[in-house]
């Protein structure tokens, strides 16, 4: 089970790792079609009564372990005496409504999970409507992102594994404009229109976003830095730029 | 010289450590007075000629070694063939004209490294004045801390060591508005006067800010969370803070 943590198991076995009450909570509360069972450490069930409730409410089977069974299971060190197997709930592409979508998030090439899992509670903590993970990004099963995200990988629809040049025709025939954030871009963030449909393109954590995928944008978009700072980080980045499209840093 | 990952070391010798070439070039263009030695590899030295000539310029000493020996004297394993070694550049709280600060960030009891260099390179982003780590926060000169600043660490005046209530009191008498960062804050961002000399309160990325210090501020903010998501964490939370304080994110 702790095999989970390798992206050949999950993929093979079909089934990826929540863990901690967090995580746990949120799949039970949000996506309990998914979730496949639930461990919890004997002596850590009255602590998480309220998890637990729900779950068998829902139907979920639940499983006492010892702790030394749950630390097997995990990838993390410190569990916190619960997890749950879940099923991919990623969805294709062409699932997607796209002329219903407001906000969306692409990872293009994104390799640190913690990165990939901080963008996507971005996402969710300003109501994004879609987070696609590229091909050549991390796997969004990938336990460190799923911890980082912290519950929000059961929040909103995820695509993974679709090409960047697909991705970006897709919502450009949906009509949602595509911005490629990028610290040498050609406007900054206070001059681009966040009140139509877009899309926020963001590149690899070292080398950020290649010519290519800049020039399919429809505008290279930077953040301002009025000190001394040479550039933000891609989750900071991130959450500047999704905090100004949800518009809800401005006085109503 | 490893040695001085470790905070013990680092007080007893007086320097810390700025790893990797970011770190170096801004240590050498901002702060050359704290600058002891620069170590190059020999095998870098050609990539990395445009710092060690402007180190060479301010008249620091600059020492080729080979690659085992930087990687001896480094924490992190990938140093990129270049370090300083740095004399501390914290100044006391005395020391500072409070009359002239706009915008101040204090780190109370903040852990995690990699979150409090983020916090002070978000600072340095937005052009803060004064980044303040608390007794009882991360030392601001771990290797770590150091590293996710990527060299805004010599940018702007740091404070270390001062307790919470004492920075709290004393940012009171100068007339700056302490907001604490809080999830379950009072009122919410866009709620607040951030026209007026402002101090950012941060807490602990677990445990957040205790009621004590939160009482003892003028206000308590929350960050919008118009989407699932429960939270932000530390990092996120205090980079949106900070765009709202330097009021670049709205068109002019």
């Amino acid at each position: 089970m702790a095999a989970l943590g390798r992206r050949s198991v999950r993929e093979r076995e079909g089934l990826f790792l929540a863990e901690g009450p967090q995580a746990v909570r949120e799949a039970v509360r949000f996506r309990p079609d998914l979730v496949d069972e639930i461990f919890v450490e004997t002596a850590a069930a009255t602590r998480h009564a309220d998890v637990v409730a729900t779950a068998r409410d829902a139907g979920l089977a639940v499983r006492e372990v010892t702790a030394d069974v749950l630390a097997a299971m995990c990838d993390t060190t410190a569990p916190q005496g619960l997890l749950a197997t879940c099923r991919p709930l990623d969805v294709p592409l062409a699932d997607v409504d796209l002329s219903a979508v407001r906000l969306v998030v692409v990872l293009t090439h994104v390799r640190d999970p913690g990165n990939a899992g901080t963008v996507l509670r971005g996402a969710d903590a300003v109501g994004a409507d879609l987070v696609v993970f590229s091909s050549g990004s991390v796997d969004a099963y990938n336990p460190k992102v799923v911890r980082s995200t912290v519950g929000s990988l059961f929040h909103l629809p995820v695509v993974v594994g679709v090409d960047v040049p697909d991705i970006l025709a897709a919502l450009g025939r949906a009509g949602i404009t595509r911005l490629a954030a990028d610290g040498g871009g050609d406007v900054t963030l206070p001059q681009v229109d966040l009140d139509r449909p877009h899309a926020w393109i963001m590149g690899n954590e070292a080398w950020g976003l290649p010519a290519q995928i800049r020039d399919a944008c429809d505008e290279v978009v930077s953040v301002p830095i009025p000190g001394h700072a040479e550039s933000l980080n891609l989750a900071m980045a991130a959450t500047v730029c999704l905090y100004a499209s949800a518009g809800v840093l401005r006085a109503p």
